[in-house]
Order: structure tokens, then sequence, then C-alpha cells
């Protein structure tokens, strides 16, 4: 019972997901606060506690940033193409950031310390996930952003583009989770076992990284919940593909 | 240069990416293998040993079997849907019994060394990942291979058993990663550090089971592999849209 036209609709179903991750997304960052306020001491720069930066920056940066950014397209379906593009970019750029903080957050408390660098699993596939992400994030711009790339190299790498991009943010995710489990059995090993809060809370915040994957992959995957085209687009990929119709692959 | 009519073929690259998936899932197995077997005193049943079957059998069922099971539609893309499906359920099955087998090795081994079952990252997400696949088993079976389940169900339940399922393969390579991780800080965590050949090795084999769910991933989820309709099923379908096309949702 509003006046004036209404605006654009979004498909059912869509806004209760994209609301459904925006709550866990929130509740995840205040699960790793609680950890790291209540049993570790809190958070702070030139000081032993360096370290718990870490982990805030990259749940802060590496999963809900980033799956923030996976998600405009979806919830500015009606805006330019050209906008949400900015936004995307811009997203993942502040995710960068604020995961380089907290890389250097570890390797600076881990010189303080004398603890070796880049030994353990998690290591390996965080620090694999931060340097694709920065590559992926290069390309992205190179590709879809500056004018220089043509609409035919762009259509080739959009496939590719989209499958990393998610496969990345999967493997964030699971870095995550292998550097939660290293910390409880770094601080708790010897009451992990005896189910004290510590490690149910713990835990209780992994579980909580895979539901936001869950419910970002679902809506990022459901075919129906895509960015349809714009009037304007599809004109112009109309134009495109009849001028490239009679083109020979790689001519 | 050979006679008779050609066999139907693949599109290109598909046969090259499923070669290496199967060659990746070899290595997988190898390199369980030669972890348990060159650091960690082999696999027995009855013995202290017991618990390294775990190990063993997680990554045979719940990851290269389970893989297997998902690629069945790409690679037999000429066969009957009929037969396809039959294999795809009788993979994942067999992935579940060797799952179970690798379940009661790790409870058997607690009790016998009186350690706590579940209290872990790495339980909870292994046991979530265990008992949703047997779940979205059971749902398979039910909506696909019996014939109790009409068209227009099966075709509702259809994009849901497909995201699920890349997803629970997705949450098993995850746990499989959790549990090196555990092994790795429970057995070695005093040398770990120094990149000992061990933990070496053990991070090798978490960055091989990233690449198989990498590998298995793209070939899934690229649009032009995906497993054409067949020309009966076409008609089928057909049919089918010309008889519900006046129904109304839910009627």
């Amino acid at each position: 019972a509003m006046d004036g036209a209404p605006p654009p609709t979004s498909p059912t179903g869509l806004s209760a997901y994209v609301a459904v991750s925006q709550l866990l997304g929130l509740t995840l960052l205040a699960t790793t606060g609680a950890w790291l306020g209540c049993y570790r001491g809190g958070v702070a720069w030139h000081s032993p506690l360096q370290f718990n930066a870490h982990p805030l920056c990259m749940v802060l940066g590496m999963v809900f940033l980033q799956g923030d950014a996976l998600l405009v397209y979806r919830v500015f379906r009606h805006e330019a193409k050209r906008s949400t593009k900015a936004l995307h970019a811009l997203l993942h750029g502040l995710a960068l950031v604020i995961a380089l903080v907290g890389i250097i957050a570890v390797f600076e408390s881990h010189r303080t310390k004398g603890i070796p660098d880049m030994y353990s699993l998690h290591s390996w596939c965080g620090m694999a996930a931060f340097v694709l992400y920065l590559l992926q994030w290069l390309l992205g711009c190179g590709f879809f952003l500056f004018p220089g790339a043509s609409f035919s190299l762009r259509g080739q790498y959009k496939p590719q583009h989209i499958f990393f991009g998610i496969a990345l943010f999967i493997l964030s995710i699971t870095s995550c989770l292998l550097g939660i489990t290293e910390m409880l059995l770094f601080k708790i090993s010897d009451s992990y076992s005896h189910f004290v809060p510590e490690g149910i809370l713990a835990n209780t915040l992994g579980v909580l990284l895979v539901a936001f994957g869950l419910v970002v992959g679902y809506v990022l995957t459901r075919e129906e919940w895509k960015r349809p085209p714009l009037a304007e687009e599809m004109a112009l990929s109309m134009d495109f593909k009849t001028l490239t119709e009679g083109e020979s692959p790689g001519g």
C-alpha cells in the first residue's frame, strides 16, 4: 500500500538467503571476537597478543568480505553492471588488504617468538589461497575493469574467473578450519578432549564458517537466481554475436 | 585410420581432465599408504595399528570413490541413463561401506586407548559429512532409483541433490585436511616445525586432496561438459512438458 512505482523485485527466497548469509557472517565475527576476547586475552598489535590479529583479520577479510564480494551480482541485480563490477572489485580489494594485515600479524608474531614460518598444512593452504586470490583479483581487474580486453577474451575468461573465485572462497574457509584446529591443539591440547567451553566455542566457529560457505555457495549457484542481463547488455551481446559469428577462433 | 564406425566422442579436454583426476586419485591413495607404511607402522585391524585404517578408508571412500561416483555422468555420457544412475548409486554405496569401516576403526581404537570421541572440529565435520552423505544417498535412491517419485518431484529435487552432492564432497575433503593436521600435531608436534619428511609428506597429501577436489569440481561444473540428454530422454521430457504445462504448482 505504498504509492509510486514498485522497485524491481528479487526472486522469491533470494532475499531471505542473503539475509541469513549476513546474519551468519556477523555471527562469525562475533564468535571469533568472543573466542579471542574471552579465552585468548584479546587483540593488540605491538604485544604478545599480536598473533590474535591473524584469525580476526582472516575471518573478516578472506571469509566475510570475500563472500560478500561474491554476492554483489545477486544482491544488486538491477543496478548497472559497471557499478556492480566496481563494488565487486572494491570489496575483494578491501578483503585483500585486511588479509595482508592478518598475514603480517602472524609472521611478526612468529619472528618475535622464534617460531618457524610456513611448515604447516594450514600455512600452505592459507598462503596458496591468499596468493591465488591476489592473482585472481589482478586478472579480474585486467580483464573486466580496464578497457583493453576484447569482448571475446572477456567471454572466454569469465567462466574460469567464476570457477576459481568460488574455489578460492572454499579454500579460504578450509584454511580457517585448519587454523582453528592448529590453534586449539597448540593452546588447549590437554583439555580439548574434555569438551571444555573454549573447544566447543572454537568448534562452533568452524561449523559457522561451513554454514556461511554453504549459504553463499547456494545463492551463487542457484540457476534462477543468476543476475539477468539488463536490456542494454542484451542488445550489446546480440550485436557482438552478429559481428563475430563469421570469425574463426584465434583469428 | 581404424575401420568401422567411430565411437561417440567426448568433448575436447574432458578425457584429459578425467585422466588427471584418476592419476591424482591413485596418487592420493599411494601417498596415504606411504605415510602410514613408512612413518606410522602400517595398517592392521586387531592391533594398536587399528587407528591407521581410519585415514586409509576415509581417503579411499569419502574422497576417491565419492569423487569418481560424481564423475560417472561425465565419463559415461553416451550410455543409457539408467545404467549410469545405477553405477553412480553403487559407487556411492561402496564409498559409504568403506567409510563406515574407517569410522569403526577410529571408535574402536579410541575405546582401546581410552580416548574420548567426537570432541574435535575434525570429528564434527567428518561425522556431519558421513551422516549427511548417507542421508543424501538414501534420498537419491528414493527419488531417482525407485519408481515411486513423479517426474515433477524428481525435477524439483535434482538441483538440490547436485548442490548438496558437491558440497558434501568438499566437506569430506576438508575433513581429511583437518584429520591430517590433527594427526601431525598429535604425533610429531615437536618436529613438525622443523620440516621433517613426515610433515612434508602429509602436507603434500593435503595439497593432493585439494588438487583432486579442484579437478573433479572443474569437470563437474563446466557447462559444455554436462551430460547431453539422449534422444529418447529428450522425447520423454517434451511429452512431460506438454502434459504438465497447464498444471498449477502444488496441484
